[in-house]
């Protein structure tokens, strides 16, 4: 049997506005990380939706005024921002001294976007909820998770948001 | 955020006859259970093929004499025993004291067996090898981890063999 045991982890979680990744997030802090006795790394990753373009007759991309465009992009970015800022204060919450986080916020599909970044940086583990990816949830069909556990390498949590939670909402 | 912290959690992991399986066990002992300081209870469930029944015309089940029903049953109870032997002796070797482990051998499709168990045993987290389920691979269309992750309400974890493993068999 293969040793595969890792005492320098990189974990993956994918983080969107929704309330079911920062309870993946929860779930690993307090099942996967928080009784290491290492130097995990955690990768707090945000796919950014990617700017609508639309293709005029004449071949040219266009879509909205560069108005519109900037107030878009000033929304996702204070969006992710603030996803980012959630997911930071319940990794400070679990008092995770050893660990690392960092944050990257890369545009485009969430399902490229995680897959990518997990090859990229040769990740451990890729945790994600089984919903979620908010704004851009209707735009991709099709389910990041499911993609995710086929289409990644490395082995992938996905944590569903008990109903007796999701119900309080 | 909702408290999701188990300090004696049960884990289940789906073995079967094949290496990720095992592989499956052994990221799972090494990643999740080997630190937690805690009574966690690993069930290892082994999903036996269920009898091959055919409808005669007359509408009586039959396929198989008695002597090859009875050899057949022989050999995936004698399979059954020989992965679960496999399954704990890795445990062993893992030196998890506080760690219960409690094996369980399911007839059925693989996929229900393990959602079915997750439920009933109020299981935390759901392990298991993105391919495999060794003897009924074939008899079973669809893929067990992924109907897994989108049935089980607990947090299903897909460990899949790295490459440069799977390529030394």
């Amino acid at each position: 049997m293969a040793e595969c045991v890792a005492k320098e982890r990189k974990i993956l979680v994918a983080v969107d506005e929704g309330e079911e990744s920062m309870y993946a997030l929860s779930w690993c802090l307090n099942n996967i990380l928080v009784s290491q006795n290492s130097k995990d790394t955690l990768i707090l990753l945000y796919a950014k939706p990617p700017r609508p373009v639309y293709t005029g007759i004449d071949g040219t991309g266009y879509m909205f005024s560069p108005d519109i465009m900037a107030t878009m992009d000033r929304y996702t970015n204070e969006l992710a921002e603030s996803v980012m800022e959630k997911a930071k204060r319940l990794c400070k919450e679990v008092h995770l001294l050893d660990v690392k986080v960092e944050t990257r916020v890369v545009c485009g599909d969430p399902r490229d976007v995680i897959c990518q970044a997990a090859e990229k940086l040769g990740v451990d583990l890729v945790v994600l909820g089984s919903h979620g990816y908010g704004l851009i949830k209707r735009a991709f069909l099709g389910s990041v998770s499911n993609h995710c556990a086929q289409k990644a390498e490395c082995p992938v949590l996905i944590v569903k948001r008990p109903k007796s939670i999701a119900h309080d909402k």
